[in-house]
């Protein structure tokens, strides 16, 4: 996997990300990967079921693959977060 | 499927989520859905990453389904909502 067919999922608008799994599949890209951490999960999810219902009925979700990510803050600290990440394929 | 082994998981406290799952495996029951709609979606990646990681390490993801639910609000307007189920199991 290469990281050019990931799109990673954060605080924008949940149709920038929408527009972003259009525009991979559009060039050609036979699989993109969605990643998302923490609330921004919500907005994976919501992004693969506007792409599905709107745009591409045939869209198949692949693979969820639900891990758990360290992060270490300024302070020193470790904080653990969930992250997802959906295969998306246009089936 | 019956509704016995559903925790709807909504507004609580993360750790609420966690002891409801871990009571239904101490009961036997062998397949636990977790089931999410909108916001809430991240807290049950994070419920089964907290279980898995701190409590049970063999749990197993046995399914995660995504879709769209479409709730009718007071003034009759309909909106539509993302959903999530995962299925868990003890491995």
């Amino acid at each position: 996997m290469t990281e050019e067919n990931t799109i990673y999922v954060g605080k924008k608008d949940v149709m920038s990300y929408v527009l972003a799994v259009m525009t991979q599949f559009n060039q050609g890209i036979a699989e993109v990967h969605l990643k998302a951490r923490g609330r921004s999960i919500s907005c994976a999810v919501d992004t693969t079921q506007i792409v599905k219902n709107r745009f591409i009925s045939t869209l198949q979700i692949k693979d969820i693959k639900l891990t758990t990510e360290e992060l270490t803050s300024d302070d020193g600290r470790t904080n653990r977060v969930s992250s997802m990440d959906i295969t998306l394929t246009k089936g």
